[in-house]
């Protein structure tokens, strides 16, 4: 039995009056037409493009839609929140405040893709409020750019909303049109390391953000979130046809989320674009971070390494100690030596510590990460290593076991700030849902990668970290927010399928890159680990790569800290390519994304922050294919020499002929264009180097 | 990082000699081909048209797949448990022991579709054991039946698994070819009142049970459950592709279950049948419940009713006293009139009680459910009622308090009992996720309509009424899994879009009932309430049925508490198709599905278990169809009068023609062919009269 709640507004309201209802049909959202919703209030963003509107529906409860140029981009989609030991705050609310406020600014990123950052949006705020029982008040916080929006609750301390115990959002995002996503599931065993799929929106399951959409009419909608602290991750869970609810990562056996009021949720974010290169050139997600948290970062120095790990991935070396161990002092030398030989300032070693004998999988107790195995000469290898100009890059394995590696945070980057090392890399190898939380009391529990604790937990290590001034690339981490912004010591993260899928069976598929950099990557900096040049994983097995492309992908890919992954030995048999790889900086200054389309292709350019010279990576999936591209970025007035790294003849990821790469120099200068032809699973990268401009490294 | 245990089997064992390493690729399962599986055991149905393998995976995780006639129907679907507060059982088990068992046996349903129940299975119980680590066992016992097959989890007590804190099941079903899906979505608003999707299987997002499929290979499948019982309801959760994952639902904030060992799973149950008519023939369900734990339940009387309900949900009557106030003593005793009149033994009575007045929605509070309003004299009404040999059904609607009702149970069905009421129609009208719990030391809790606590209060609700020799008639339940079969005073569920959501925008489309037939009806009885043969809702629109559709569904449609939802005034201008409900029965010796496809049509023949007379119901969508069923059910050796309502002249469920009906009586015996011409919305009702024999009511 519904009761007749079902029967629509007029009637219900004539009930009101003879039988006392307050009710009208839970169900009439899903069947009356959108006219019956009750517009209360509507925002543009400055260039007037996009129109949010908020508006009620029968039962008093609020929704927004976007439209885009005149066009339904998402229905009326739901707003509200559920509680464990509470009423949902959903139906009966009514607008009990509205203000508005506009900003156009500008910031600096301390290093990163663009030096400078535009801010421009406008602002809603939408205050809330029950008209009977509890009356709790919920705000509504709206910004709306020129190329996407972002809203998010705010809930104000008041006597019937103190604590919050948080069971789900009800935020549904209600696409007006279907269309193609890319996407990857949620909630399954692994730790966000999928291939991406590509289904029809209407398709979808459960998917993690970010999320991406071509709709029908080619407008393409990026689903994410920014700013996520102290909140569980929200993942994207179909109801019917094209609507998606937010989904929020569990914690262990406690509500999703517990705050105390006033609190904010993470924004909920789609950025919109008339094409993928545009999603990439948003800068929404950043700018709905709070500014730099640390003060002076003067310290932290992006820089690329080489370290002792695809030896270890392809099962030559181990993390363990023994026969085959990897991190010996005379292994570190010798990939010091490499570096320094080819100005690469660090150096990765991983399993130097004590710890990783026995089965870690998921247990990671053992670690101690202020003690090296034994035939690790930490005092040797950081002398040896300052001599010649190169520093260590540390890393820090839980296998899961995250209280663990709380109690030893203080030691582990003491020990970093007295060994030279600027960055530590952290591991979080376990199954999903499978942390090892353990409280002050003792008790365990079973925590996911993304849940609220979690989401505390990595933003703790950071913190932490900054303390001895040293930057954290999270591995299986949570999903980047854009807290880069907030904590610049957050350097980069994995949380996706990287280089280490190529050693092993089940390789990344030629358009997995071209996946990545329209998903995942619009997140922010991914430590993906490119530049195996050897093109061969576990036991010999090819990669489904060019050479030309695992170049490309230094340019394409963005992070502070990008390795050179193939080791000193394969590197040796490819010097003249390896040269890109020495050339090419992790910091920008402009980033310009050429073309691209979701999971077959993209052209970036960007310009080194240090200098004059610009950078192109061309990546393409298994399809051969030409792009011509204007050199408009280039700065007028001057010439450069074009060092291209291009696909050479018969070069195809399925043969051989994988390595066949040409390298050839030109004169190029503004407004020239370049013809890239890019063979299967191929790639181009090219240096501009500004004539008159000595080689900086 | 993945950590290279994704190196696959051969590689990692090699380096479990060198490095220590005990675990293989966690990717494995994705992607190695399914010849590496290892299988350990293997069941078969009794007639061997099954074959139920299971088989370790590279990560000894145990998995199971399904074949039938020789065609892989379910491929390795993994199994195991999730725990809050431990690590899940999934990886690194081995098998220590295994035992079959097999069965051929009947029992007799007190009431139902079918007398006699045959039990054939054989079974397999086999027992895991973690290698390492907490060294936990687990069994998983499987029941493999010709027409389909049942497991469940069952947990030995144990040191390291005595209090079960269960977070989700990682259970399975991987279907090896895709198909089509007939499902409605899982944690949505409403509690369970929704129109069935059909998509492709591949398309599901996440689906409450039952969930139907018919594969490409035209194989008919049903997925669902048997004897939920102190644990959560099983949702599916697409995963990717057409692997479908247990997604159980949420307690407020707590573990989903919560056990102590040694505990058992509800079973997860998958029906298969060449057709979709042999999914409602299939014994299965019931067969996986325990028997009656009643005793003598002669005191249970299935019986039709009628009652003070349509006027309500047109909205002419009120539930809440006032001027509109339908549960009133003069209302209720035309009701007695006509039921009398008419041998219906039953008039339920919804709004006769305290607490009513004011907003109930989600809060029910101030229902008293021994406390009639001024105007219900129930001591004047139960003699007015006996005296005319009929019985009322009493109404408890909770509003969603469950706690609140809990308190009072022993008073309402002593109520019941002291006021000669058989039979109680509970009711639980609030969001989901929004029941209110309130536990001992005075905490509020929202809970779940399907979760485990919700799942405990029905059950507590049922068992507490068979005390006072009272049945239940739940809505807004938790879906039906059987448990008719071990509490047979169980009788009915709502749980779904019955006949109310024909008065209201949005009504039931013409292929309603044949979407529910081969889903949710596979799951048990349902109180629909058809037989509105005035085919008019709120305001006189108009129901999208024809009027001996109507009729049919007293056939189609199996339940021990059927109503006659319509109003004495409207079956006095109808009272020769009203003729039909006052003929057939709602207690079964034989049940027959003579053909039907899913959302399309069916036809059920039914023998009435009081006598020789059998009854046929066929109902279709909105296209009009001529169906011809040969007439092998009836009995050899005998004749007996059709007394066939069919749809008439231009009958059309679109036009005022619904009401176009025909009445006509012919002599038929066993072999005879009937052609059923059924108008587009329509249907026919046969009475098999058996000749020589008295009408009996």
């Amino acid at each position: 039995m519904m009761t007749h709640f079902r029967i629509g507004a007029a009637m219900a309201l004539a009930l009101v009056a003879t039988a006392g209802y307050a009710q009208t049909d839970p169900n009439a959202v899903a069947q009356i037409p959108t006219t019956a919703f009750k517009p209360v209030a509507t925002a543009t963003s400055p260039d007037k493009s996009l129109v949010v509107t908020i508006a009620f529906d029968n039962d008093g409860r609020p929704t927004y839609a976007v439209a885009r140029k005149g066009k339904a981009i998402l229905n009326p989609g739901k707003l509200g929140v559920m509680f464990t030991d509470a009423p949902k705050i959903e139906r009966n609310l009514e607008l009990i405040g509205k203000s508005t406020d506009s900003s156009d600014s500008s910031w600096t990123q301390p290093f990163g893709e663009w030096k400078t950052i535009r801010d421009r949006h406008n602002e809603l705020t939408l205050r809330f409020r029950e008209k009977a029982g509890l009356k709790r008040e919920m705000d509504v916080v709206f910004r709306i750019f020129d190329d996407g929006i972002g809203f998010r609750y705010n809930f104000p301390d008041q006597p019937n909303l103190h604590q919050a115990n948080i069971s789900d959002e009800l935020t549904e995002f209600a696409f007006a049109q279907n269309g193609t996503a890319w996407w990857k599931p949620a909630y399954q065993w692994n730790r966000e390391e999928y291939l991406y799929n590509k289904t029809s929106l209407d398709a979808v399951s459960t998917a993690q953000t970010v999320m991406t959409v071509k709709l029908a009419d080619g407008t393409h909608a990026a689903l994410h979130e920014a700013a996520l602290v102290d909140y569980a991750a929200m993942n994207l869970a179909r109801s019917e046809g094209n609507t998606l609810k937010a989904s929020l990562t569990p914690g262990a056996g406690a509500p999703k989320v517990t705050r105390m009021a006033p609190f904010a949720s993470p924004w909920r974010t789609v950025i919109l674009s008339d094409d993928a290169p545009g999603l990439y050139m948003s800068h929404l997600e950043l700018n709905l971070n709070e500014p730099n948290k640390l003060g002076d970062v003067s310290w932290i120095k992006p820089a690329k390494f080489v370290g002792v790990w695809w030896n270890m991935i392809k099962g030559d070396w181990s993390w363990a100690t023994g026969p085959i161990h990897g991190a010996t002092t005379a292994n570190v030398k010798k990939y010091i030596d490499f570096a320094a030989a080819n100005r690469i300032p660090g150096v990765l070693v991983e399993g130097w510590n004590v710890g990783w004998d026995g089965d870690w999988f998921g247990n990671g107790n053992a670690m101690q990460f202020d003690q090296p195995t034994p035939d690790f000469d930490a005092a040797e290898l950081y002398r040896y290593a300052r001599a010649k100009g190169v520093h260590l890059v540390g890393h820090n394995e839980t296998g899961g076991s995250a209280s663990h590696y709380d109690s030893q945070l203080d030691r582990a980057f003491s020990y970093a700030r007295d060994h030279g090392i600027p960055v530590v890399k952290t591991g979080y190898v376990t199954d999903a849902g499978q942390i090892e939380r353990v409280d002050a009391d003792g008790t365990k529990k079973r925590e996911w990668h993304e849940g609220q604790w979690m989401v505390n937990h990595y933003l703790r290590v950071v913190q932490t970290a900054a303390k001895y001034k040293v930057g954290i690339d999270s591995h299986e981490p949570v999903k980047d927010t854009g807290l880069r912004r907030t904590y610049p010591n957050w350097l980069a993260r994995e949380g996706g399928r990287g280089m280490e899928y190529n050693s092993w069976p089940g390789k990344n598929p030629p358009n997995h890159e071209a996946n990545m950099f329209f998903t995942q990557w619009l997140g922010g900096p991914m430590d993906f680990t490119p530049g195996v040049l050897s093109l061969e994983g576990q036991g010999g097995s090819a990669i489904l790569s060019t050479e030309a492309k695992q170049l490309a992908l230094y340019v394409v890919i963005y992070s502070p800290v990008q390795m050179a992954a193939d080791t000193p030995e394969n590197y040796a048999k490819h010097m003249n390519a390896f040269q890109f790889i020495r050339d090419v900086p992790v910091d920008w200054s402009e980033t310009r994304v050429l073309n691209g389309e979701v999971g077959e292709y993209v052209t970036v350019a960007r310009k080194d922050r240090a200098g004059d010279d610009w950078y192109l990576g061309s990546i393409t999936n298994e399809e051969p294919r030409t792009l011509n591209v204007a050199l408009d970025f280039l700065d007028a007035g001057r010439s450069y020499t074009a060092e291209v790294y291009r696909d050479g003849a018969g070069a195809d990821y399925r043969t051989s002929a994988r390595h066949s790469i040409a390298i050839e120099k030109r004169v190029v200068k503004k407004g020239d264009t370049l013809s890239l032809a890019l063979a299967p699973g191929g790639g181009q990268a090219i240096r501009f180097a500004a004539t008159g401009q000595a080689r900086r490294r």
